[in-house]
């Protein structure tokens, strides 16, 4: 019999995108469901940069360069020296979204059998570039006790081993919305530079800090050589759809290796990099207000979860996320019975299943991810939804 | 010192981009440079294609579906019907250009140390993604006298192992030119049924066959299990930048394992599946002058090498490519000379050289790869600077 790859077998599936047949499902029978469960925005993609791609006038849509356009990689510059990032163009590579900046990262730096250190619960897709590039994932566990702080300096030294290569920090974080402060990032410099290890930086939500400044790990001074910027600019500009990120490095072994496999693929698709170019023109302010409005809907969502009786959510300092413990007995089965079993007034939520998250079995299974990419509004909804839910839910926990 | 992988280290440089320097330092001189070296088209992109995406009306850019958006997906089946090729939308996951559906390809079906049978010269990037997937490629070689026809039967069955898991076929091909006859089809499908081996078929230039149809692998009755297509709009539409293909497959599993490599990437890019979809319902005649226009240039550009002293350039029956043997030392230097030391009226071509093409070390070293994508009138200007530099060129051997 012809048999796929171990890899293809092993692979798994995405944790959020499993329920999405109950989802369905459930709208069929005319339930509205509340999407709670994954990192689209609502926000409004800015017209400025819809509008660069329809007026952008070509003839022939030609491969970019495979870095990303010249133009767009100056540009970027300008972005990152607002941010107190020092990079040139040249240390650029434009990717197809935050995704390939992973895979890059991983191909370039990791070998099969390499292992990578990651705090959990971890932004679940790691596992799957891991997975392509046949890298142990070592998960360190962060607590929602804590807000899902950076653990302890001791428990990264206790997981490194001579097969060690790299740490990987989402800051903010998805899925616990954490916000690494100075000091933390300082701790994971000198872990790098002490055992001579890689640090991939996932710095996607940088822009929606809610209490405190973000510290970069480029910023970090001395570990210039140790740190791999992955960024994309999806849910900065809530451009999703457009897939465009960039890989950062001032280590030029890193920078020439990432190169090849981006010659591999040829180029990143052009539209979305006219549609990058006219954001970092965007006026200054911009940030505000999608900022303030995220803080609103996270303000309410952590308080209506925690007016919940047996629920704790931990106030994310960024990002769009909350991670909350619920009095349930599988967060799998209680996600998949919301959409399969419950309605109230009409309605539904979806919740990305905590275990997804996480990589050392048996952890997460009470707490769900929850991204506040609704509207107050709808947000209050939801929690309506999820209060009714966890009154009526056949595997409640009374004794959390 | 920290060390980047060895697969970041061994991965091959583009042999096509590599010369890109010479080329930029050339045009700083004031010499024209006739660019036969990449496959990108000076054909207009389809008005039609371009203005969908100006059309576009859209207020937030949003993830697709992961497999691409049903809509384009459903036209897709349109398209394949008209090429007689049975597919279901479900059977399609929309790629980031060609290049990915490789990788998926070789991510879903092949493990660390497997191996893959491509009959070189082959695309050069197949090493990249072997590379990534830590996939061993074993070349078998087909010849410039037989015009790189399928290699017998028996070089396929003395090359395969026990980790022998798949065969790469691209028809018509990069960088031969040479279009597959339905029996040669026939013989690959034999071959991976009795040995139980995938088949990845690279059918980027489909509709670019100048004598005879096309033999799509997804015509080959009982092979059904074994196919996977890997496809793009790159070439097919002038769509190279876009960055959408592909990954065709009947075999479930296969398809399941490539959708979690999907799902983990999140989407392919928006815009160019709104072309892509577009492009479907181009006038049934749209192929008829982009293939007569690639077809005069063939006449030219083959005629022009073979009336050249010690050139041999066999007539390549599909895509825009030709491979020449010429009288020279090697290719490496001598595609870098005519950069660096050559120019015939203020002009000069640049040429892929031929050993990017091939596996085995010391073949190819008098081949170039010629890419016709410059109009009738560049192609007899650049044909004028390649004879005169074979007058001159200092590494010309006269007794080939």
């Amino acid at each position: 019999m012809l048999k796929i790859s171990h890899r293809g077998t092993e692979m798994p599936a995405s944790p959020i995108r499993k329920l999405v047949p109950f989802a369905e499902a459930a709208k069929k029978k005319g339930t509205k469901v509340f999407h709670l469960n994954i990192g689209q925005p609502d926000i409004e993609t800015p017209k400025e940069c819809l509008d660069a791609v329809k007026h952008c006038d070509i003839t022939v849509l030609e491969y970019s360069h495979s870095a990303g356009m010249e133009s767009y990689r100056k540009k970027l510059v300008e972005y990152y020296q607002r941010n107190h990032i020092d990079v040139t163009h040249e240390e650029i590579i434009v990717t197809t979204g935050g995704s390939e900046a992973i895979l890059f990262g991983f191909m370039a730096c990791l070998d099969a059998g390499d292992e990578v250190i990651i705090p959990e619960p971890f932004y679940a897709n790691y596992n799957g570039f891991a997975m392509q590039a046949d890298v142990n994932v070592v998960p360190i566990s962060s607590s929602i006790e804590s807000g899902f702080a950076l653990p302890p300096i001791e428990d990264f030294e206790k997981a490194i081993t001579p097969k060690t290569k790299a740490i990987v920090v989402c800051n903010p974080n998805n899925p616990t919305g954490y916000l690494y402060s100075a000091a933390e990032m300082e701790t994971l410099k000198q872990i790098v530079i002490k055992h001579n290890l890689f640090l991939f930086a996932d710095e996607a939500y940088r822009e929606f800090c809610y209490q405190g400044a973000h510290t970069s790990a480029m910023h970090l001074k001395g570990a210039e050589q140790h740190v791999i910027l992955m960024d994309t600019i999806s849910k900065r500009y809530s451009a999703c759809g457009g897939r465009i990120g960039a890989f950062i490095t001032k280590n030029k072994e890193v920078f020439t290796a990432a190169m090849k496999f981006a010659q591999a693929r040829l180029s990143p698709p052009f539209y979305a990099q006219v549609l990058g170019e006219a954001a970092v023109d965007l006026p200054e302010n911009y940030f505000d207000s999608t900022k303030a409005e995220y803080q609103l809907r996270r303000d309410i969502i952590v308080k209506r979860l925690n007016e919940m009786p047996g629920v704790f959510c931990p106030n994310p300092g960024g990002a769009f996320y909350a991670m909350a413990r619920l009095p349930i007995d599988d967060c799998d089965t209680f996600c998949q019975w919301l959409l399969e079993s419950f309605s109230h007034e009409g309605a539904t939520v979806m919740l990305a299943p905590g275990t997804g998250f996480y990589s050392t079995p048996g952890l997460g299974k009470n707490e769900v991810r929850l991204a506040y990419v609704l509207n107050a509004d709808s947000i209050n909804k939801a929690m309506d939804c999820l209060a009714k839910a966890l009154e009526v839910y056949p595997g409640r926990i009374y004794d959390l």
